[in-house]
């Protein structure tokens, strides 16, 4: 069994308005924030236990459902197996 | 300068339709997976240089604000300086 993090980040230059207003919100309750950036993160289990072949798996997730190449960067780790 | 890495996620036992979802969409497209978590993920910039004072703010921020704490539990940790 394989755990991957997968890993979905906003490109440099995407808005992030989550982000934003995360650091808004902080900001009024009295945080003193530089930037806040929002990541989306799925834990995924698979039966594989070759874990390069795990890894790949999540990236060809990442292409074909996860991620949307225009505005997302993502990274998969193998976690532990 | 402290990035503090803030790590979201459901408590055991807390219904995730995103994951679950996830899980589904994922089967439909032909891949075998045994199950599926979403977390949220907060990268947050501070001024703030001691790592162990930003660590707590950033503790903090989840209990004020970023988390929920019937149905999450959080982690908070520095990356970088």
């Amino acid at each position: 069994m394989t755990l991957l993090e997968v890993r979905i980040e906003l490109k440099k230059g995407v808005a992030d308005p989550e982000g934003e207003n995360t650091k808004k919100a902080l900001d009024l309750l009295g945080f003193e924030v530089k930037k806040v950036r929002s990541v989306k993160v799925f834990e995924i289990e698979l039966d594989e236990s070759d874990e390069e072949k795990a890894v790949d798996m999540g990236k060809e997730m990442c292409r074909k459902l996860l991620a949307n190449p225009v505005i997302h960067k993502y990274t998969v780790e193998a976690k532990r197996e």
